[in-house]
């Protein structure tokens, strides 16, 4: 059990915790703890052990913590996803021989693609495919057609798995702190398409790779995990994408790692990270 | 002030820490704590603000915690070293630098060289120079002389930073957790004498250093830092060297932040790092 | 086509070489040559453009250049491989995905597997699978097992993708620089059975992955490519096991990568890799 | 001795450069080069051993490759650089440290100082140091006072090891590829000011360091060498600043490096980089 906690910061706080866990016999496994001391903002990640009354629990915490605290006691339920795909198979190919052989910590519930390129290879690994084209149609129908689908599963969260249409701010706005893109840069460098053409361009010597949330503001969501690799002046712009792919695969399966387990707080346009 | 704690793991130490250091209104600036499940093993380091009474925050950690805690409350002081050196200078002269700029967060005391050639750049920088030769003397009346020099100081850490002696088991047993090595390998690969003529000549694609405390095992203390770079095939042994000084370096310029500010504990032959 | 050349080194060789090739009109694309200084050994790897007759340019190579020349001129003829598992899934599955999306750059022949395990990934790649089980069987008769099913195959290249069984000096001896294994730490430290709970105990601050060829000594073959990444006093021989996988992922592909595209020689126990 | 050629690229350059070399019996000790096919610009380096008469060998090449080609016969003697700075001490400290032990390959002529804070280190190794405000001035008045400053030295590059000055349009005319900068963040992200500052508030989780010739462009010259460190939610803007550093004075010094033995061609906005 995972109880995370989001709140106004206090002298005590961790002694408040620790002390309600204790008095109900709950083990502390392991606590992580950060104060943003610019904010006043405290954030704490606990792992707990033992016997519980889950109710009682967020009762007392409530009771003891400041007002508005935001209390989430996370039960061992696997977590869903719906992964959103367009013609790139290297995350996709991840995830799915992850998820077959159970290591994901996730259950992917379906994909959807606005190609069918993708769609054989779901089919072998037994996950439902919608191809749900995005030609020929106003975005607002596109999005509704998404949406359809998106709302026969229960899914815990969005993955943006090389998806490469924009969604509207509305369709964002519904899944806050639940829609997770993959961008094919060290974000803030390099922003909106054709990242690879732009470091190409620039010379840069090295590519990265950004795991983050999906705000309404284009590539400018809280970040959740980064990685580069080094590329030198003989990479072309096509060896920067086939290099990049590796980082690409990584970085999501990282972010969706630490997303999944319950180690990612989202405050304001940052996260806090317990890894 | 920073509380250092490591004593037998028990249910509620966590909420027992915490409550003794609320009810003396004292703040926690930020608590990072470890539980080795294997060994029953319970480790913590706070970083504690306010008003306090040290005395009496130990007597009541002491009796609350269990029998042989090891409890200890850092205070402020600035951390005294004394650097062991031979020829190569690139250490030494890192350390140096961060020294007279007051970045290093401790003060070295002086400087101990079993071949003269480091003494200008010391006299430059005003850090005293001890030159004790090794030659034509036995081990025991070499490191006496190196322990008449030591005792002149009240230093907490001695730093050997790339001091080409083998020191006796007597000699190191007087610093337990005290005397810190820079080791030019990625350790356990490599130990013992010429690590990257040895790396050379097994082709690896990757060269490494470790900062480590010195136990009577040659190479085998606990480690507290290590990094590594890339090789290839056109590297020479000298290649190799001249690369690996920027690692050893780095890694014993990390290695003695970590252990200055006191994110290091020690168990057993392995470390916890706070960092 | 790709070009490769090993011999003693003499002055003129890249003129030489060169020479032969403007005559005929034949572009260098790129060109990569290396001298062991120490061994007298000149490498080289030219990428060729253009029109060429194969085989009069090898007779005049030949003719020119000193004897005992190892000469390859390597046609675009797509590399075959065979696999050997075992039950970890994760180098396969990469494997896997990579050819079925034709990024491999090698034709996957068949999978053999001492277990099981993994046949039903095989089937869902329309992959042959060979189950040859070593149980209740000498290792001669298991080898002879083995080689009755690659014989059966035209494979460039065998590849331990977390193939756990050690394999007799005569077996090997049949794939001179054909037989590629991933080790699970970052060689020569941790060779032999259970690296990563040899890492746990030693208390390294970061655990690799090397992939290698093999020879006649165990975990001694020629390196083709290595890397590591770190850890932390938090993770248990588990975690190491787990956050290994990507590691020795990523490196076996890598190493596969440089085999397949043409750019590793091996002189004695080392690689050359023009990247 | 080191011959660096940029021109339009031909068939059949490797082999008539090589002619020329072997025909006038020097030994070519690694030859790096490429091919820049989008814009059709070959770039070469080549060691060279033996005798050699310089100006002849420069007749033949010119004469045979093609017009406008640069050809750049490097002698062997040391570069001579002037390193300008403020008042941050890391990258100064690094250099001064590698020069005083030879191992920089380079002469340092002069530090230049828009503040003293960094006189008093300077004067310890015994290197002229110039102080030279730009307070009370207008930036023509300051850039003459430099340059005055400069052209008293024969100095080969330009180095600003943290110059927190932006110089004109005017003056950075006159150093074209002679002047380095390290910019305190991985360009092209932040750049301009306070890059530490932009890399909390937009919550990355890396920051970065990258060396690159100045041009007219604020930020966005040739880049040389760029590195990364990974950073967390607790890092303080003056928690990057301080582990920035440490990336910025490894970036510097392997740029310098780098530029020092003549493995960096520059073309547009690019960087060839033989290392």
């Amino acid at each position: 059990m995972v109880l995370l906690i989001q709140c106004i910061d206090q002298v005590g706080l961790v002694a408040a915790i620790a002390a309600i866990l204790a008095k109900d016999g709950i083990n502390i496994v392991s606590m992580r703890e950060f104060v943003d001391t610019a904010d006043n903002r405290f954030f704490a990640r606990v792992v707990l052990a033992g016997e519980m009354d889950s109710a009682s629990l967020l009762t007392q915490l409530t009771a003891r913590l400041p007002a508005n605290a935001a209390i989430n006691l996370v039960t061992s339920n696997e977590k869903k996803l719906i992964l959103l795909v367009t013609k790139e198979y290297h995350c996709l190919g991840d995830l799915l021989i992850r998820h077959h052989f159970k290591t994901l910590g996730a259950g992917i519930q379906c994909v959807i693609g606005n190609r069918n390129t993708l769609q054989d290879i779901c089919r072998r690994f037994d996950i439902p495919f919608h191809f749900q084209t995005h030609e020929a149609m106003e975005k607002p129908a596109f999005e509704s057609a998404l949406l359809h689908i998106i709302q026969q599963y229960n899914a815990d969260y969005l993955v943006l798995a090389k998806f490469m249409r924009i969604l509207s701010d509305g369709f964002v706005a519904k899944f806050p702190n639940r829609l997770i893109n993959i961008h094919h840069s060290f974000l803030p460098a390099f922003t909106g398409s054709s990242p690879y053409r732009q470091a190409f361009d620039r010379g840069v010597k090295l590519i990265g790779a950004t795991a983050h949330f999906v705000t309404n503001e284009l590539d400018e969501g809280p970040i959740i995990s980064q990685q580069i690799i080094p590329v030198t002046h003989s990479f072309t712009t096509l060896d920067m994408v086939h290099s990049g792919k590796e980082i690409e695969t990584a970085v999501l399966a990282r972010a969706l790692q630490l997303v999944i387990e319950d180690r990612v707080l989202v405050y304001k346009n940052k996260t806090i990270v317990f890894d």
